[in-house]
Formats: C-alpha cells, structure tokens, sequence
C-alpha cells in the first residue's frame, strides 16, 4: 500500500440539492483509515459505480431506502481490492463487489461483499451489465414487461447502463425494439452496436413524430426509466394490454419542489390504463433476488455468444465524481458511467 | 302478449354528452316489432342493467369498446323472457341473460343468450352480483388485488354493483376492508349489512383524514372504480407493493373535454409508483373470462352460506331509463341499478 494512499479520501453530501445537483452540495474530506477489528477486512476502492437511483439518496424524501444523511458519505456500488484481512474468507489481493460508498478506502466485516473472478469477467461489469443495472434491465422486462416475439418494447437511455441490456434481451426474446436515445453518437451506437430495430433522437424537434413513426404498430412494453416529454411521446402509442415496467424517472429527479404546473395528466393516464388494460408497475431489483442465478447464467452466455454488448464510460480520480455524477443526471454519459478511485 | 306491448319502446343516443349526461341525449322512439326468422327467438326485455360503463359508450372516443353511434340503441345487459321462438334451444317461457339494449323487444339469433333459472336464484342477479359486475368484483380483486390476510383493502363506491363484491370477498380472503360511500345510509348498509371493518362517507368535510385514520397500517390493495376526489385521499397512504386494480373512474366520466387543470398530479404519481413498487393495472372482465367457472360456484356458495349480501335498486319503467342512469353517475342510486322494463 503506497504511503500517498493513507488517508481515505471521502466524498460527503454536504446539503441537500434544490433540483439539479450541484458541486456545492458535495464535501470532500481526508479522514485516517481505521484499524482493523477481527474478522474484518480493508478494502481499497478501484472502481466507483455511479447510477441516478443516487439522485433520490441526496433528498430528504423517503424512498425505497433511505436518504443520505447531510454531512454523511455518499453511498454506491463499487469494485475493490482486499488489501488487508483478519477475515478467514478473504485475502489481501481478492477483488470484490462492495458497497463502500464514494470514498477510496473501507472496512468491512465481509457480509456484503461478493467475491469476483478476473479470469471470467472484467471486474467492471459486477456494476453494470452483469451488476445491479443489468439485473433491472433482466428482471424488470422479463417477469414485468414480458416481451413477446414480434412485440414492439421501446426503451429510453437506450444507450445507457440498463437501457442498453433491456433492448438487447427484448430483442433475444424475438421483440421488434426501439430505442431512445440523444445525440447521434448514442443513436447510431444503440442502431450499429446494439443491433436496435430503430432509434429515435429525442432531441429531434419532431422527437414525437418519429418516434411514432417507428412503432407503425403501437408499444406494446415501454421500459420506463426516464419519464418527462419521452413519457408524453411513449403515452399515445401505448396498445391495449400494454406492459410498463417503471424502474427509474431521470428527467424529473431534478425537479424543486413538489408541485408540478398543469395541465394535470393524471386523468388521461387513469382513462388509458381503464380503457387500454394497461399494467403499469414500479420495481426494485432487489425483490427479484430469486432470479438472481438465472440473471448471471444468462447474461454471461449472451455476452461470450456475443449476443449481449455493453460500453463503459471511465471517469479518472474520485474528486471528479460529483461532476461526472452531474453529467450523468443531464445524459452526458455514454455507456455505464465508472469512476476509476485507483489504479489497479 | 298484450296487444299494448306490440311496440317495441326503444331508447336511442340523441346526442353525446358535453359533460354530464342531460335527457336531451336520450331519445324515445316506438317501432314495430320484427317477424321472425328461422333460429331467431323473440326476446321480451324483463329488466335492463344500468351501469357506469354506458357513459363511456355515450361519448365518440374510443374505449375498449367502439361507442354507441348517434341515433343508436342504447346498449346494455338484460334479462329477458322468450315470447316467441323458432330456434330448437329456445322455448316460449325461457328466461335469459341477453345484451338487448335499452329497449322493450328484441330479436336474437340464439348466440348471445344464456339461460337463467329461476329456482336457482332471483333471475336479476344475472346482471349483478352473479353477472357482469359481480365478475368484475371477483376477478379483477382476486387477480390483480389479490388481497391477503391482514393486508387492508379500500374499495369506493361501497354500496355499488361492484364495490360491494369487492369488499365481501375481500372479507373473506381475511382481509380488513374500509368502504368508502356517500351519506350516512350507504355508510351504515356498508358497516352493518355488508360487514366493512370501517366506512367513510366522502361528502364529510374531514374526509381525507378520516380515511387516514381508519387506515393505521395504510393500503395494500385500491380497488378503483371511482377516480377524482377519492384518489387524492387513498393515494398518500399506498403501501409499497401495493395494488390497484382500475375497473372504473366514474368521477371523471363526465369531465368535457380533455384537458384537466393542474397541477400536475402524473409527476408524483410516477415517482410513487417507483418508490414504493406499485402495481396499477386496469382491466375488464372479460379478459378473464377463464374464471367464469369459479366465480360462479364461489359467488353462488357465498350467497347461499350468507357471507355474501347484495342490494337491488329498482327503477319502474323503460322511460325512466335515461333519468336513472343520469343519476347513477351522481351516486343517486342505492344498490345495483335495474330498471322494471316489462313486469313478470
């Protein structure tokens, strides 16, 4: 462990954000790294996942877990190494998923942490496409969305981290699948690489026009995770028996307040989901654990079949995460957005 | 026959509604009755079901079914006796369950009816509990609902055609089940016929917390019929995980046009929809007519072991069709609402 390394460098949330995040509302701070206590390990953090489920954390509003307390460390997914163990399961030199948060260095008693194998996977991909967005893509449009063969499933942030694994297995399920997506870098990397039926830019003046102009036969599952003028544009397509998975709403976390100017589209929606029999359904991975070893077996044949892709975004240093978790909040991002915290 | 019923009495759709339905949309004519054809029976209506799901047929947008045209019978269930038959399956003195519409005689070829028996039970449950809105009760609260004991079930419109199935079956799923209905005699039919763990009347002031306070553990399952007003108060009390079967929006049937005021209530729906892995999810019965079998061995034991009550209200005459169903959409109605076409 190199002597520069000693302080664990921490990222806190240092006041709540009143819409969009900003680098005030970040703190960082160099604290002593602990000694260990039997049966624990010190982990150092390689890798920082940052995902926008984050956004909901810095708010005070309960969600389905708790808030980040202000003045408390940031909490995400990350890869690191074992570096020292007074744990019999563990060996300095073992690489893990954890939890550690946005720092570079943590202790753990070894109950959270999943072993990784380099020799199978690159350890990046435990937080993306074989992580937990991988996971809400797998779960949330097979047991919600349910695609069937020659179905059309439309899918925004089509590039990204989830997005990108929905299309993908909607289209290894025999399903016509377009994807949504901004700028023509994303556009033509969900078409070309991804193997997309169509995609739409939805920073297209005639975003909505196009994209019903790509679903002649309607929607039958819109993944939802961004919401805002993409849900507008899904909504008048949606067929009767339409499926909804919600796992995300990107484009309203950043939204001050609780109040939204009208009109008021609620009705609308009830009358669509009455007269359509539609099934709209909000999810967390977490309560489909049971589907967890099927998750791994599959998405692991998919991408050694080459069937499944995925991309990476890399950001370098933890002090540049707060920016780069901002851009992640305005689509800046392309691909599933990693922060390097240290060389490996 | 009398020679006084050789008019067919027919009501058709003047024109749609702006807004609440007005007698001036309804529209009385006489016409003669047709001869018969081989295979045909000829159907005098005993009793006509009115029901909220005709305003959606009033109004030109399309719903799950095409709407009724201008100038049009009006469409609905109806028991009925055969007069005359030349059919072989049919017998002067038959009755039957028919979709005769909103009219004293009809003609059918057969493929439409079902035969009542009398001795089995009061041949109007046909078009109640044992009919379209009992099914309605039973599948969509069983299938989407699926309430567990314990759990606390809300149902609005208590009293109703459907609610009051909703609640009972609830009841006896192990269920505790909170009515929601309008004026202290719905209210007391609902605590004390009906056997509701708690009721609240909607047109109190304090109506929201009332709801609340009756709701301690808040709501696993929403059966909504109802829409408007209701929602607002059951909507800040959904637990996570719960579901809400839409079988109904009477509230907001009326609304002209299609635009509502804000604010914008969809924003906080979405975000609760994703928090708490809600289920919204409309229906209508007939998309699960593979239950049809068990709904009514279950619903028919119920009512002859007592754990199930319903209430008829009875409306004497075709002519008073229009201003019962008018009042039908304002809650005027005590009961499922069936009008006395031809006496028996």
């Amino acid at each position: 462990m190199p002597s520069s390394s000693k302080t664990n460098r921490r990222i806190l949330l240092a006041s709540r954000p009143n819409g969009a995040p900003t680098a005030e509302n970040f703190r960082t701070e160099d604290a002593t790294i602990p000694a260990l206590s039997k049966g624990q390990v010190l982990l150092r953090v390689l890798y920082l996942s940052l995902d926008p489920y984050m956004r909901g954390r810095m708010s005070a509003a309960r969600s389905y877990a708790r808030p980040v307390e202000v003045g408390d460390l940031m909490e995400g997914g990350t890869v690191a190494e074992v570096v020292l163990s007074r744990h019999q399961d563990f060996e300095p030199g073992d690489v893990v998923l954890s939890h550690s948060g946005w720092q570079s260095y943590a202790v753990s008693d070894g109950g959270d942490l999943r072993k990784l194998d380099p020799s199978q996977a690159p350890v990046t991909t435990a937080l993306g496409v074989l992580g937990m967005p991988g996971f809400t893509a797998y779960s949330g449009l097979l047991t919600i969305g349910q695609p069937k063969p020659g179905e059309t499933v439309v899918v925004a942030a089509a590039s990204g981290a989830v997005g990108s694994v929905v299309g993908q297995i909607a289209k290894i399920k025999g399903a016509r699948v377009v994807g949504i997506a901004g700028g023509p870098d994303k556009c033509a990397f969900v078409r070309d690489e991804l193997g997309f039926d169509a995609v739409v830019d939805h920073h297209a003046q005639d975003f909505e026009a196009q994209l019903a102009a790509v679903c002649p036969d309607g929607i039958d599952v819109y993944f939802e995770n961004v919401g805002g003028k993409v849900w507008d544009a899904v909504f008048p397509l949606v067929n009767e028996f339409a499926r909804i998975p919600v796992c995300g709403l990107i484009a309203q976390y950043n939204h001050a307040g609780d109040s939204f100017p009208g009109p008021d589209r609620l009705p609308p929606l009830m009358r669509a989901i009455l007269s359509k029999s539609l099934l709209v359904r909000g999810f967390i991975q977490r309560e489909f654990v049971d589907q967890r070893p099927a998750f791994y077996h599959d998405v692991a044949e998919w991408i050694a079949s080459g069937r499944l892709r995925y991309r990476e975004d890399f950001v370098d240093g933890l002090d540049n995460a707060p920016n780069a978790f901002i851009g992640l909040l305005e689509g800046r991002n392309f691909g599933k957005l990693i922060v390097r915290v240290a060389g490996t």
